[in-house]
């Protein structure tokens, strides 16, 4: 047990780890093939440092499949088909399944078409958007993911209730020697999760991140957090979460309204009929793959060399963060908070398929 | 002559604007058929009630035609062509043209293929992004515009030195009963412009706005104007930027590095060589064209019909202030200020097309 960044973690190998979630989604009825992906792409977010979409989420993917809320067999169905375009309905399967599904369907047309777009409907979380959008990197193709409201957490500019997701959308982008770019980011200003550790800390946050539940500025983390989330850029943000919501949900026919809209962690017997919209375009359609590169590695270095504010050591790119994260927990294995240690454990033994501590201990 | 927010202003038919552009761009060297093209786009954001997009651009394209930094011929060059993309060489001439022109190709490869991009290197200023995003609407279309730096406004995350612009980019999406909802937004929390009109006002900034060229927060207008903008939600404005910096003009071959980029004010004599990429949506390759539009307005609705925050009236979808503003302005004639009427009045009187005082006094 060891601390990383004052809070207390427990280093777990990344293998080690993908394969203890493997064992419990197989224990909760999955099938093995699909398990290893929904836990890899869970790892994955854990290994980029993106702890709010890793393994903390194991226990109420297990806790949907139980209740039914979310099916742990993926039969997908394709609605509509064209050589450019796909609508696939996911039949409430496993969001990972349905997405790398939907995003392999979407490079094998835009490898023969140029460009694609593939639509689906019926899924739910995925993890990260990211995830699906770097599918498209060895590709030589740009990748792009939208997702559509899993939970009610902004409003539109003027209003005072939580009707608008804070929706998800990610560009990746290969580059030659440097770290492609890729931008994974919600139209909020921060997430509900990071409104929620200010609280556990006891910390004010700026007013920008959120207002009350009856529309009053706070710097309370506690009303914040059951309050609603602001918009990056105000409305600007607000706007762009309408038009991923439009892309991922009206194009497919995921759920839109706030009265459809099902929470992933209170309805946990209710399916979401989440929508997201998968996007890929081969790069050598426009420019040579060669030269593309050459001139990101040049846009990427002119960035990085950027005069620096006092106190900055480093200009990141979109993406660089993660993925020096990734290389960084490879070596030392991955840093799990000790609370969701020990609820995977739990989960585990509860599952009979052994102790998490078994494992890494 | 007239007051419009404190302004004052003169009320100009839009028709008789738009006669009135065309004939000073026609006698700075263009062709009539295009210069009526230019004369409407500008004037559209004037409808807008895009001031900043509108005819005050007028005088400054004149220049650039005059200096030889924009040719008043365009001649567009297809460089590579599939079914579903294509890359243009604009060669330099006028954006509004060129991109016009891009967009019908784009639209009617998606009529074909169900999806398309269209990208552009070698182009000017286009005016409002939604001008072209817009023309997919009445096809069934989703449009998408994305352009590229042409102005050093920006620093990265970190960075306190200009290298990035604010990139502007647009999603134009149909719906039934109600407006089509138009995103159209540049990734700075406000556009330069709007600094300077607080310069002018002698009023104080927010510190979200802008830092001082030096990288300091500040609420002086005039340091802000002279500094450098800040982007929509911090590291997302900028990520967000750096992508659609990418899409318009790595992926076409347009101006990326700050050194190779050349100011539309004040490098009039310098081709710009901005890139754009335009895309377009077929709806119906995905769902139904009529449910499309159904559910567009049910969602359009709801959200109007959020609980709205004190001395809020109405709650605008993105572009629903353009739409309405354009409706008011078709009526009372486009309120243009006095200062923009002069130079215009001016500029034609220079170019011997008459007086625009001729023309609506």
């Amino acid at each position: 047990m060891s601390m990383d960044d004052g809070k207390k973690v427990v280093y777990i190998n990344k293998d080690k780890l993908i394969d203890y979630c493997c064992s419990i989604f197989t224990g909760a009825g999955m099938v093995k093939e699909e398990a290893v992906i929904v836990a890899d792409s869970l790892v994955h977010a854990d290994l980029a440092g993106m702890e709010s979409h890793g393994v903390i989420r194991v226990p109420v993917y297990v806790k949907r499949i139980e209740n039914k809320g979310t099916f742990a067999q993926s039969t997908l169905e394709i609605i509509k088909e064209s050589d450019t375009t796909a609508l696939i309905d996911g039949h409430n399967g496993m969001g990972q399944i349905i997405s790398g599904k939907a995003m392999d369907l979407c490079i094998r047309k835009a490898e023969k078409q140029g460009v694609a777009f593939v639509g689906v409907r019926g899924s739910n979380h995925f993890g990260m958007a990211s995830y699906y959008s770097e599918m498209a990197l060895k590709h030589g193709m740009i990748g792009m993911v939208f997702t559509s409201p899993a939970a009610l957490l902004m409003a539109p500019t003027g209003g005072i209730k939580p009707i608008l997701d804070n929706n998800p959308f990610s560009f990746a982008i290969p580059s030659g020697e440097e770290l492609p770019v890729v931008l994974d980011m919600a139209t909020s200003v921060v997430s509900r999760g990071k409104i929620g550790v200010a609280a556990k800390k006891g910390e004010k946050i700026p007013k920008e991140w959120a207002m009350t539940i009856d529309g009053y500025e706070t710097e309370d983390p506690a009303a914040a957090f059951n309050g609603i989330l602001l918009p990056v850029g105000g409305y600007k943000g607000y706007g762009l979460t309408v038009i991923v919501g439009i892309l991922s949900a009206v194009l497919t026919g995921g759920s839109i309204l706030s009265t459809d809209i099902k929470d992933f962690y209170t309805d946990v017997s209710e399916k979401q009929n989440i929508g997201h919209l998968f996007g890929a375009v081969k790069i050598d359609r426009f420019i040579d793959l060669n030269t593309f590169k050459k001139h990101m590695d040049e846009m990427i270095r002119e960035i990085k060399n950027c005069k620096k504010a006092p106190n900055v050591e480093e200009i990141l790119l979109p993406g660089e963060r993660e993925f020096k994260n990734a290389a960084k927990y490879e070596v030392t294995g991955i840093p799990v908070p000790i609370q969701v240690y020990q609820d995977l454990d739990k989960l585990g033994q509860r599952l009979n398929i052994g102790f998490l501590r078994a494992v890494v201990l």
